[in-house]
């Protein structure tokens, strides 16, 4: 039996993941789903945003779906025991390196783009972040106290020969099941850390995968290409901070951001981990409006992914589709749904 | 007697540049308009895409106007010698640490942006990026062999408080002359330096400037509020390489990309350095096509910002408006007028 472990967390977190626990007891009620404290919450209870006991649960787990972390009342932590540092925590003992970020347009919502319709209908493009490495971990790194009122902060970006070529596998992996093509996003003319991903990327290309079409592009040419012509792309792999904001303006971009989900994958065999792309919403949270549908395609990816449940992820894409294609729309989709009712509504296209 | 420095560059630099001069002329007969061989022009001709003479010229300058830099064919020659090394050069050289990059539409262009006319109509954006500082240059960098096969890429991302107020001080001093807000946008949630970036900000303001409204913006989420409703923001500060990125991004959302300029300002009394915001465009290089807007307005920025002549800098302005309302447009605002016959367009209405 295969388990699941939703991590709640924080704001609207448990709501949402509410609806994911309702949708898998429908579709899979053979799935051991279990659950543990996380994030704010986890910090509020233990002092600390990951315990070692549901770092070990997720680790054990097949998979790990988590709602979403954080919020103002944090704000003032100690910054290694802010959520956002649990889930930074969290993705480095997973090892989940390979960040699949879908930015998607549901043609029930081409309208609320603020591109042009013609711009955005049928956008699909899968983004492949880098998530364990990069400037998010690299060493030395600290602010440092220079006297006379002076400080300087310093940061580091590393990336090695593997660990840019395991992601960028993932991305070619993908584009042969999509649309063959693969743009890398980097600075090599300005970094270093970028020269070696574009020649590792190169070399991998020629050696295992000459077949698939690549493309290089500078990560500011591809921002806005990305606000151009964003339907050009097919995959993106790039490192973890460009990966943060070019895959963020282009969930932005389909119009459908309240509805993405994420995946990061890390060696075959080990656990996913799951997370819907939108914050915690603390402005909404508690009063049940929140929009449940990115946690449930992220359950859609844990499903097709992590779960060898390919075809109950099928049903379950076909079920949120046929919900919105029906009209089902909670209020940041314009409409008056409830987080519950909008659950109804893929439950009862299932 | 003022003096302007024009380094045409490469591709199209030097047919811009070219109406510049004509512009110049018309203009601002007083001023001293001088040229020097620049980026891989010069590599060409001298090894160097920057010589110690052109650096010493535009030291000794009131201002320097740039066409652009680069092109396909320089791609293979040594890292350290490319043009856009001699590009990052000149700015160290020139100590430029404000860039400025307006991010505008132009009413009669508004149609041409792929965002909503509405999301665009009136966008008035000034990006504020550091331009000398940051993973640009910071040190250790480069790419170590680990043997094996592996390598390992470096870039080192550092900021000191004196760098971070300095560029804040500008953008703070512009919003004053504007709408009087300021988002400062960085990832201090994850980087040091970005951590160091906000209380630099957080207390410049204040202490010199509780007049003007602060906001601190994560760059992922800057990126999204870009893309979803940009009019929002009236000057953003940010670090050197989110605003590479941020400001392309926004560039592109104005629908008049190839008309934008920008203006890298120093030290007061020292020169600026001034450039369009495109490209060297190698294909359409030599062939009369090209925009001369993006150039002429970095020469109105020029006019403005250094060679103390804001009443010349009105009236160009406001002459580029005229000509782009009377329907003047190259290619590729989908015209059919030449380099030359939009550089008469301004002039005709001058
Ligand atoms: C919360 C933050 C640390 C995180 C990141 O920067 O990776 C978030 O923006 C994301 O993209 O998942
Ligand atoms: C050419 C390149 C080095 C440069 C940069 O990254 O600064 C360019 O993209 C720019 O924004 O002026």
């Amino acid at each position: 039996m295969s388990t699941l472990l939703l991590l709640p967390g924080d704001g609207i977190g448990p709501e949402v993941c509410g609806e994911v626990r309702r949708v898998a007891q429908v579709l899979t009620p053979d799935l051991n789903v279990e659950e543990r404290i996380y994030g704010g919450a986890s910090y509020d209870a233990h002092g600390t945003p990951l315990t070692d006991e549901v770092r070990d649960a997720a680790l054990a787990s097949d998979a790990v779906l988590m709602g979403a972390v954080g919020g103002p009342q944090w704000a003032n932590a100690p910054r290694h025991l802010r959520p956002e540092a649990g889930l930074l925590n969290l993705r480095k003992a997973m090892d989940v390196y390979a960040n699949l970020r879908p930015a998607y347009c549901f043609e029930a919502l081409a309208d609320a783009s603020s591109l042009k319709r013609e711009l955005v209908s049928g956008l699909d493009i899968m983004f492949v972040r880098e998530l364990t490495g990069g400037v998010y971990f690299g060493q030395p790194r600290g602010i440092e106290d220079l006297g006379g009122g002076q400080k300087r902060g310093v940061d580091t970006q590393i990336y090695t020969t593997a660990e840019i070529e395991r992601v960028a596998r993932v991305a070619f992996e993908l584009a042969r099941g999509r649309g063959n093509r693969v743009a890398s996003a980097e600075k090599s003319n300005v970094m270093e850390s970028g020269l070696l991903w574009k020649q590792v990327v190169t070399e991998l290309h020629a050696r295992d995968y000459p077949d698939v079409q690549l493309e290089h592009i500078l990560a500011d040419n591809c921002a806005m290409q990305l606000v151009r012509a964003p339907k050009q792309f097919d995959v993106i792999v790039t490192d973890n901070l460009f990966g943060d904001i070019l895959s963020d303006a282009a969930a932005m971009l389909t119009g459908s951001l309240g509805m993405l989900p994420s995946a990061a994958l890390g060696a075959a065999g080990k656990p996913g981990l799951y997370e819907p792309i939108h914050g915690s919403a603390p402005d909404i949270a508690g009063k049940g409006v929140a929009n449940p549908l990115a946690a449930i395609l992220s359950f859609e990816m844990a499903l097709r992914w992590s779960l060898n449940r390919a075809d109950a992820a099928d049903a379950l894409l076909a079920a949120v589709k046929a919900a919105l294609d029906g009209g089902a729309r909670t209020r940041d989709l314009g409409g008056e749904l409830s987080t519950a009712q909008m659950g109804d509504a893929v439950l009862a296209n299932l």
